[in-house]
C-alpha cells in the first residue's frame, strides 16, 4: 500500500454506516424495526468538517431507513440500499468534479474493500474486519460508534 | 469430546438466538414489549452462506416474536418457542435427508446442550456458559451478538 | 459481617431491579417513556429456581411500569414504587412464615443496605456501590444486567 | 489552572447532557425518533443533592426532546437547544444571585470549554475530549452514562 495519509488534501469525506457510524449493532423490535446507537461526538465532528467546507456523505448497502433518518438529522447527503458502493461514489466524485486523491473512505467490513482501494485516502475503524484494516492507511483509534467519525473529523481539520 | 473440527461437511448451520445472533440481553419496554441488539456482520455472514448453498436455521425456546422479525430479516428459516429443540432440530434434519455430521449448532446456555451433543461440530460462543463452553469442539472469539455467527460463517466458508 | 453463606437455607430470593436485573442504565425516549436492558439468562436462572420450590421476588423504589413489565414475564411478585423497601420485605417474610435466615436479598445500591443487613444471605452484584458490597456476605462475579442474577441462582441450587 | 477543588462552595451543579448524562451515544430509529441511555445511579446522585438544597440544572445544544423528557423525570431545570451555553449559565447565575466560585460544570465535549473556564468548579468525565480533561479541575473515574454524575454528587455531599 504506497497511498499516503494525505490528510490535508480531503475535499469529501465518504463514509460507510454501520460499524463506522454505529457499533455495528442492530436493535430489532417485535414488529422488525430497528435502530442504531450513533454518537453525538461524530455529529459534532461532521458539523465541524461542514463549516470548513469540507462535504461528508454516507455510502451504505443496508435498506432499512434508520440509515437515511440518521444523515437528515446531521443534514448529510446519504445513498443507501446501494448494491455497487464503488459506483456510488464514483458517481458522486464526477458530479462534484474530484479525484480519488481529493476523497477519504472510512469503513469497516469487506463491502467497503472496492471503496477503500480506490479513494486517495482510504480509512478503517478500530474494529473493522481485518481485510479491510489491511487495505486502510489509517485505522482509527476508536471503534466504529464510539467516535472513529470524530477522530477522522479532527485528523482532516489539523491538516 | 471426540468431535473432529470438520468445517467442510458443513450443509446446515443452526444457531440458537439469544445469547447468539444477540448478546443475551433484552430490552423491556414499559408495555412489556421486547427488542434485541443483533449485529450486522453476522448478517453480512449469513448472506454469505447461503449464497455458498450452506442453510441457516435459527431454533429457539423464547416465545418473543422479535426472534422471528430477525430471521424474516435475514430470510432464515426460524422455529421459535420451541420446547423440545433437539426433537425440532432432528426434524430439521430428516425433512432435508441431513446427518449429523452435515450439521453445525451455535449454542450459549444450557438448553442447547442436547443439540450440541448431537451434531457433528457443536460450537459456543465466547461468552457461554461454562458447560456449553465444554460441550463445543470449536470456541468462537466473538462473543453472541458481537460477529460469533460471523466468525462461525467464515469458518465454514474457508473450509 | 459474621452472617455465613448459607446458600442451602434459602427459601426466597429477593432482588432488587435496577442495577442488578440491569444495568442500571435507563433508555428514555423523546416522550420520556423508559426500557431497561435484561439479561436472558438471569430469567432462565429465575426459571430454575422456582421449578425447585424457591420465589423469587423484586422490589423497588422505582416507579416505571418498567419494572412490573419484566416481572409479568419472568412470572415473578414485584412490588414496585416502594419508598420502604426493608417494611415490604418484612412483609413478604411474614406472609409466608419465613425467617431474615430463610431469604437471600441481592442489592446494588444504598437503598439496599436496609434489607440486605436484614436478610441471612446478603449479596452485592459486582458493581454495586462499594458501602453495598461490604455489606454483603456474597459478591457476584457478573455485574448487573449481565448474569448476576443467574449466577445467584446457580449457587442457590447448587447448595 | 490555578482554581482550587473546593467543593464544599457549590449551591448549584450545572451538567451538560449528551456524553455526562448519558454515554454520548443516542439510539436512533427508522423516523429519526431518538432515545438515550442514562444511569439510575445518576438519578439517585441528584436526588441527593436537591434533598441537601443543592440546585441541580442541565444546560445542552441538543434540540432533541429526549433532553427534558430525562430533566422533567429527574425534577430539575433544562436549557436545551441551547446556543450560547456560557450565557445560558450566566442568566442562570444572575437570576439566583450565584458567583462562579459556587457553581460546578461537568462537561465533556469542547462546545463546553467557555462553561468550564468561567465555573469555580470545572469538571471533565472520565471520557471527555482531551481538550476538556485539561481544562478541569476534577475528572471523573466513571465515564459518561455510566455514574460519573454519581460521583461527582457524591464528592459535593462528602465536603
Amino acid at each position: 500500500m504506497s497511498k499516503a495519509r494525505n490528510w490535508s488534501a480531503i475535499k469529501l469525506l465518504a463514509l460507510d454506516f454501520d460499524g463506522v457510524m454505529t457499533d455495528n449493532r442492530v436493535l430489532v423490535d417485535q414488529e422488525g424495526r430497528e435502530a442504531v446507537l450513533c454518537h453525538r461526538g461524530d455529529g459534532l465532528g461532521i458539523g465541524m468538517l461542514k463549516k470548513a467546507g469540507i462535504e461528508v456523505v454516507v455510502i451504505s448497502m443496508e435498506p432499512n431507513p434508520v440509515v437515511s433518518a440518521r444523515c437528515r438529522k446531521l443534514k448529510i447527503d446519504c445513498i443507501q440500499k446501494c448494491e455497487e458502493k464503488l459506483r456510488a461514489l464514483q458517481q458522486i466524485a464526477a458530479a462534484r468534479g474530484l479525484k480519488p486523491r481529493d476523497m477519504a473512505f472510512v469503513g469497516n467490513d469487506v463491502n467497503d474493500l472496492e471503496c477503500l482501494r480506490w479513494v486517495g485516502l482510504p480509512i478503517a475503524v478500530a474494529d473493522a474486519e481485518p481485510e479491510v484494516r489491511k487495505a486502510a492507511v489509517y485505522v482509527t483509534r476508536r471503534p466504529g460508534g464510539y467516535g472513529a467519525v470524530r477522530e477522522v473529523a479532527e485528523k482532516i481539520l489539523e491538516a
